[in-house]
């Protein structure tokens, strides 16, 4: 017995030893030059990186460049040349067909209590019709969430309905507040709309308390035409003082005024860079981000940064003397912001013309000092991912585990290939997301070059171990 | 043969099992509720956090506060009622003299090239002497170190010295890029007036190529009255013209003026509020940043985000029913900036008084989002506290490594202490610190508010496990 239960013993502690090999194992595959062509990868982009003056030209002299407009064709443009007067080996515009939809005037917003009036910032949500041409004015319905909205049904109707369920602060990722917000942006026309509402006007998304309204698609779903009704989002601020006046005076008027409107679709282009892989040219790494962006900002933080850094990755990993093995290509996505049609036309093409992806990494989630990746990915590669921890740590690269990618490249999704989404810190995105307020000032220049570093250590490691 | 191999390998396989048991050991002495009690931290701190409020009031309402001024006094009187407010046990002021050197008129400078005048942002250093009353003018001889200029030796006399060595932008902790330059601008004058300069301009101490003067405190040292020369930063952006037209023109004339002065030693106080331990209150904790900040901006970053951090570690304590084992000391230090003298003067006392302190931290690296604490501690300590990463990653805060503290608390060091930095991101803080930029609208409340947050968290356990 006691001979058994030692021989026991010894096995699992063989066992428990031996699954610390097997990790080991692992870090092994991770070579010591790996580290040093990250740091020179780093180096390279402090010193001589050109991501911040890019990002100045597509923010300044361009602009807010929603899909459709003037702007959106001017990045195209300007994303096309850049990438020729960096000599990838190929560049081309990849055509599509965008929505588009057009602000019009500036909105107007308040409501009266006791004869005074109270002026609300406000903004028309992407793909929201008009008021009539002077404005509605209607009694407000204040709601925390479409499923209380649905149940109040027939009382909506001749009402403008109030979404003012505000971002969880206690989330330390922003993102997942915005997450557990963003269906009353998207969804709360939808949901009012076939009750005969009047109108919908929807908390800014921000964790900020401020002035500015912030902007965002909306859908009307399958309602009828007739059913439609004017959207808009009022800031943050304006949230919480209607919210307050409402409790006393739950039959104050509510006005607004929007004027936009949505045209035909309009002809745009993906803007597509390659640098063809020099052992296995037909198998293909992506890097993007999404050229267009809302027209209230300059589109610096979204998804201004993650164009530039997508571009510079190339330019880093030639600085460097670094050769792909595999094909990378760098993709400028038009339309995530409202339609995804850049995206769903890139993973279209590829399939059709039997491209073999093996991985894409996207960058929108600012140009914030990085925190890591997340990524979409089978198992085995998973462990691979993880290996590279200890390489990337030391740039504050820390977060390497499971979760989504981006929405540009979401649609190349398959059994084999591996989605990356960069991860830079969240703290301060949402004061500046899809409002007037995200402009080229708030971007820190190493913060901006620093993501891009990361973001070609990541493409370089993908490059030098996938299959 | 055989045998003793096998024998010997199992004894080496438990042996290297045995090492990670003992980490284990430690890891278990984190409880569960540590996890949860954290978790309650964060979440009121975000939801009802104070720190940015008081912030606002210390920035805005007090300002720029250098010691000796009538705003340093301000801000004493603030943080004594402050705590009084907040139901600390016992708040006291503890009296010390400070330094008491004072700007005077805003600086001149400028230089000419082919009658061209190229104005140059400029501040004094503190401690500088002035120049004579219409200014000063003369040929500058550029160097990138002191060595560089102590090899200059007599080739100095009667000219303006100009110490140009930039930040190394490729480190990625910025504050290893600033310990990197800082000797030129607390020493340039000290090695440069022995040798009959007229005075010294040095490069802004920041990884920014802007038009902002960052000020800071210069020494000099032993020289004779008649050996000091006028000392003063200029901006990155006007050394680098400055440097690329002295290549060109190496007699160019430089002009500058300044009307600082150094007054007697003026009375001023650290505030100190204490929450009196429950267990042991005779073993002190204590948790503080600095008063006093430059006087060019409003302090917000350097250090007012330390001091409303510290503040709110007690009150977060105190509103999730936390009683504190032992004393918590919250120290607004004052003269942090040109003296030391508060930390020198906590530490003297706490010497007198026989108080056994255990532990300190300190935050006065900005109110930038979360990496973690540096730790100067004993052996046995380190492993309790890297035992602790785990139940902080979650928060950002991963970075858990030996290194320095901070400037007030450093004196309390003995062979027991246990001695913390707090340590946010650095990427933006060398934008702002001590110049005119670093003013509240550049801190971000969230940022902030993990900050305090983190803070608290150490304190809590520090509270909890420290003997």
């Amino acid at each position: 017995m006691k001979n058994t239960l030692f021989t026991l013993s010894f096995l699992m502690v063989l066992i428990s030893c031996s699954k610390v090999k097997s990790n080991k194992e692992i870090q092994q595959t991770v070579n010591k030059t790996d580290s040093i062509t990250i740091k020179q990868i780093f180096n390279s982009a402090l010193n001589e990186g050109q991501s911040y003056q890019w990002l100045n030209v597509l923010s300044n002299d361009i602009g807010g460049r929603l899909s459709g407009s003037p702007e959106a064709q001017q990045a195209v443009e300007w994303g096309e040349k850049l990438m020729t007067d960096l000599d990838f080996d190929k560049v081309w515009l990849q055509p599509i067909m965008v929505p588009h939809w057009v602000r019009g005037e500036k909105e107007e917003a308040y409501f009266i209590v006791n004869n005074t009036k109270f002026n609300v910032p406000i903004c028309a949500l992407g793909g929201s019709i008009s008021t009539l041409e002077n404005g509605i004015t209607g009694e407000v319905i204040e709601v925390k969430s479409l499923k209380e909205a649905e149940e109040l049904g027939e009382k909506l109707r001749g009402k403008i309905v109030f979404f003012n369920r505000p971002f969880d602060d206690t989330l330390i990722r922003t993102f997942q507040a915005y997450g557990g917000c963003v269906d009353q942006r998207y969804s709360g026309a939808m949901v009012t709309g076939k009750f005969g509402a009047l109108g919908a006007i929807v908390r800014s998304m921000t964790n900020s308390i401020d002035d500015y309204p912030h902007t965002g698609v909306m859908s009307y779903g399958d309602l009828l035409e007739e059913e439609k009704v004017p959207t808009a989002a009022i800031s943050t601020k304006a949230a919480n003082l209607l919210s307050e006046y409402l409790k006393e005076n739950p039959a104050l008027k509510f006005y607004f005024k929007q004027s936009c409107k949505t045209l035909p679709d309009a002809p745009s282009f993906n803007v597509i860079g390659e640098i063809t892989g020099s052992e296995f040219p037909e198998k293909y790494i992506t890097v993007g981000g999404h050229l267009d962006s809302w027209d209230l900002g300059d589109g610096a933080h979204d998804d201004g940064a993650g164009i530039v850094q997508s571009i510079e990755v190339a330019r880093l990993l030639k600085l460097n003397g670094i050769k792909p093995k595999h094909t990378i290509r760098v993709v400028l996505f038009m339309n995530e912001e409202n339609g995804s049609k850049g995206g769903e036309k890139y993973a279209e093409e590829a399939k059709k013309n039997n491209e073999n992806h093996i991985a894409a990494l996207e960058s929108d989630s600012g140009g914030f000092t990085p925190r890591g990746f997340s990524f979409d990915a089978n198992g085995e590669n998973q462990k691979l991912f993880i290996s590279w921890k200890s390489l990337l740590a030391p740039y504050g690269l820390h977060d390497m585990e499971k979760g989504g990618s981006g929405a540009d490249i979401g649609p190349l999704k398959n059994d084999t290939i591996s989605l990356f989404g960069y991860r830079p810190d969240s703290q301060r995105y949402f004061n500046y997301h899809h409002a007037e307020t995200d402009t080229f000032d708030k971007v820190n220049k190493r913060e901006l070059e620093l993501g891009a570093a990361s973001m070609t250590s990541l493409i370089y490691l993908l490059d030098t171990y996938l299959k």
